[in-house]
């Protein structure tokens, strides 16, 4: 506050410049508002009339998060309702739970994460949590309800306080789509009907080639035990092998070695498991493995492989897994079969950054670098973490990312120049001349108690012109044209809005003629 | 803490009578839920075993939230499917926004309900806020995008840290469903059309009888004028005037006068109006009325309330409206027409507090005090307080109170007995006998494939009996029954679950002749 004026003024200057070189090298919206957000504040500090008298904040969303306009809602409701379809196609009822919860809930379930939790002020002596997932408050419901068994989805929005990375759709508020089947049932069943889903779902979208690697948390444990891992050192190092998709082995080592404090030889030995994938065969392969056979765990995760893997193939999957050992998944809670859903890059979309940067092209960048759109796996322990007497229910469930599938299928849409319609309107009803708003308003009726999608200008006296470019530019399919000489008669025009054709209909048919038009 | 453990005990005994009695008196689960955290807080000053080890705190949702069970969600899904159909029909398009705003962004919109905002904990330097409908961010996204016109809906939760009445309808958590349209227009064009969708959206839900208040915020501060109420005092005395629908006038006029500093003889002349409502035979009368007539104000709202009833008249509302005085709105940002749906007693229920709770009918008192259930009106300078340079977006939108009409809809279920299906599962695939748990999954496989929704038991050798059962008790309509015999002959049994008569189906034409049996 003890600056002068003058060098608040030079300070502006300096910010201005700032966001104008952000803005002329087309910086991202997030950073581009957020050294906006500074600059307004500096000129805040002048008093004067340097910002609006009636806003003297940004205009913007919350970090990390957005809005959706009409087309993305468009596009999205397209892809829940998909999915919704194939959860509903495997038996799954809908639940819904509030969007935050008692902080307890959530606590000692996320392991590392737990530090992105959006809290809540204290509510009058409740301390809540933004949910996180939608897997801990199945967990409480089931729980709190004494529910043994369901099979159940959930679509809702939940919170992370991670750093957002929007254009490859990872923001801070963002739709979960989750399946889960709870109930105690015989091995891989439901495991396997879980896979068989993630597999439905991304054909459904047909967003491109992917594969679904597949895991398993015993064989995991199994495999440190075999190389020597502490047992309390199993979770951290399980973390470290996580970040192989996105980090090469080197680093991974050099995290397991440098910050979780494992012995080299230990690490080089996890690096040799880690790289392979495969089918049936390296299961067999690994069955045999000298090290492993002598680990129980290790041998209960691989004989769970080769059942999953046998219902895998019934299912019709064998082309779309791969059993995949550097496949870890980052939450603390799972116990069993853990799968992702990789996109593959697009042939027809090379990654090369250079290129990316080059011509600008966010489609690319998006497309190929999406990775994981889906993710789960068994957690037979979490229910029972809520239950007084500790009373178990086995669940096994996945999580379809589809905040990455919006932005691959945003950046595929914004590519092929297409226009979404964003509303459903079937007629628009329009006056020839003037004078005419309550014959419309008439008109208008009708055909909405007869269940039409109909709408007008909403001025007494629209210009004919202005009224069917409207229907042009919003490609309503049908339009009504109301003038005195043909109401004089009882007769009203209607127009195809793309062939221009027009011809009379009688009023009182003119419901029934509307409905007749659209079915062609 | 001082406290000895005697005293504890002691305590605990009496918190643990009390809460057998309110279980034995079917107190709210709440109410329940709120004493049972007592006692268990109790017990945890034990600090022994009182409490179990993995669970220290009651297992809940938040105050005032709750969990939507698979029935509840089928009826949730069923309602909001049936307003967003309305909401189309008259053209509208979708928008979400996040479910939290910079708490600027709320301040100053919500005048004496501002304290009822859930704020989040400082996030890394913002403040965010739980939105608190869904008409402030609504205007904070046309004023951010430069959007001068638009017909949205959006349907999502809103949070208000209320006083919970749950049985009610009334939750700290809840759904909105708001229809708006944007833009500079002719007058009463697009309120009249939100008047409809009132109307349309309460038809169609098929939940009692209804009356839809209407009224006009530029009429009542004329009202306020003429009458002598200091123009600084309009919205107190507003906010005093929308409380007449839970009070009596006197204790309206005594909130004036003692709290709100008014003189005893204008609240009088305030009384005398507010007690008036009709229709367009009122308008008239206002308009000679002598201390109106004076008021430029009151004549405007009165001059457009009778453009809005001839409107309204067109659409057939005629016998759904009442033009009402005493209607005020609580929120402070209406500038023109504001208008309330509110659903008449049932004949059939009678409202009688002492029957109510002599009989125990939670149906009865939802169905008849449940009154508003949708609300709106014309708002023409919210949008300007968030432009920089003021620019207004005149608006007008209306918002359905779902939450309500949940509680209705359920207490009407809840007495009809009839069970809703939770899930759309069409096939059930059963094993006769043991050993064919691959076969069910091929078959599985095919059905899904083809786009039939199916499901198993995930049991490898499941009793017949149970499995029929099951179909039986979740209204599934086919059974397939496999069976080793028919298997051999490329067979398989169709089973009809409701009429229990069984047919032999070739595999080959199993998607086939399942969809012939669903069309029937």
């Amino acid at each position: 506050m003890s600056d002068t004026r003058e060098q608040i003024l030079e300070q502006i200057k300096v910010q201005g410049d700032l966001v104008r070189q952000l803005k002329a090298t087309k910086e991202s919206k997030e950073k581009i508002d957020e050294e906006v957000s500074r600059l307004l504040a500096l000129k805040a500090k002048l008093g004067g009339d340097a910002t609006p008298a009636n806003q003297k904040f940004t205009l913007k969303t919350p970090k990390g998060t957005r809005d959706y306009a009409p087309q993305q809602m468009t596009l999205r409701q397209g892809v829940l309702d998909k999915i919704v379809q194939v959860f509903k196609r495997h038996g799954g009822e809908a639940i819904d739970t509030p969007v935050f919860e008692l902080k307890e809930v959530l606590t000692g379930k996320y392991g590392e994460d737990s530090k992105l939790i959006y809290d809540l002020k204290d509510q009058g002596g409740e301390i809540l949590s933004m949910r996180y997932d939608l897997t801990v408050p199945l967990a409480r419901y089931l729980a709190m309800n004494k529910i043994s068994s369901i099979k159940r989805y959930h679509i809702a929005k939940v919170y992370r306080r991670d750093n957002p990375a929007m254009t490859r759709g990872r923001y801070r508020e963002f739709y979960q789509c989750d399946f889960d089947i709870a109930g105690t049932y015989d091995p891989m069943l439901a495991d396997a009907e879980c896979v068989k889903i993630v597999a439905e779902v991304l054909d459904t979208l047909d967003i491109g080639d992917y594969v679904i690697k597949l895991n398993h948390r015993q064989l995991l444990d199994g495999m440190f035990e075999a190389c020597g891992v502490p047992a309390n050192n199993f979770r951290a190092i399980c973390s470290a092998v996580d970040k192989l998709d996105k980090s090469p082995w080197a680093d991974v080592r050099k995290e397991m070695v440098d910050e979780k404090g494992l012995d080299g030889a230990t690490a080089d030995k996890i690096g040799e498991y880690v790289r392979l994938s495969g089918g049936a065969e390296l299961v067999e392969q690994l069955l045999a493995d000298e090290k492993l056979k002598a680990v129980p765990n290790a041998v209960k995760g691989l004989e769970g492989m080769q059942l999953l893997l046998k219902y895998c193939s019934l299912f019709g999957l064998e082309e779309r897994i791969s059993f995949d050992l550097s496949l870890a998944r980052g939450l603390d809670y799972y116990t069993g079969v853990i799968y992702e859903g990789v996109l593959k890059a697009e042939p027809s979309a090379p990654a090369s950054p250079a290129k990316e940067l080059h011509n600008g092209d966010q489609a690319l960048e998006q497309s190929s670098t999406v990775g994981s759109v889906a993710g789960g796996g068994r957690y037979d322990n979490l229910v029972g973490m809520f239950d007084p007497r500790g009373k178990a229910v086995p669940c096994v469930g996945v999580s379809i990312g589809v905040e990455r599938i919006f932005s691959v299928l945003e950046a595929k849409f914004a590519a092929s120049k297409v226009k979404l319609r964003t509303n459903d309107v079937e007629v628009y009803v329009a006056s020839a001349h003037k004078g005419l708003h309550e014959q419309r308003l008439r008109v208008l009726n009708q055909l909405w108690n007869a269940g039409i999608k109909a709408e007008h200008s909403y001025k007494l006296n629209p210009k004919l012109l202005v009224q069917l470019q409207h229907c042009e530019e919003h490609q309503i399919p049908l339009a009504i044209i109301l003038g005195d000489a043909e109401l004089a008669q009882g007769i009203v025009k209607l127009r195809e809005v793309t062939t221009r054709q027009e011809s009379n209909v009688n009023l009182a048919d003119l419901p029934n003629e509307i409905r007749r038009r659209l079915q062609k």
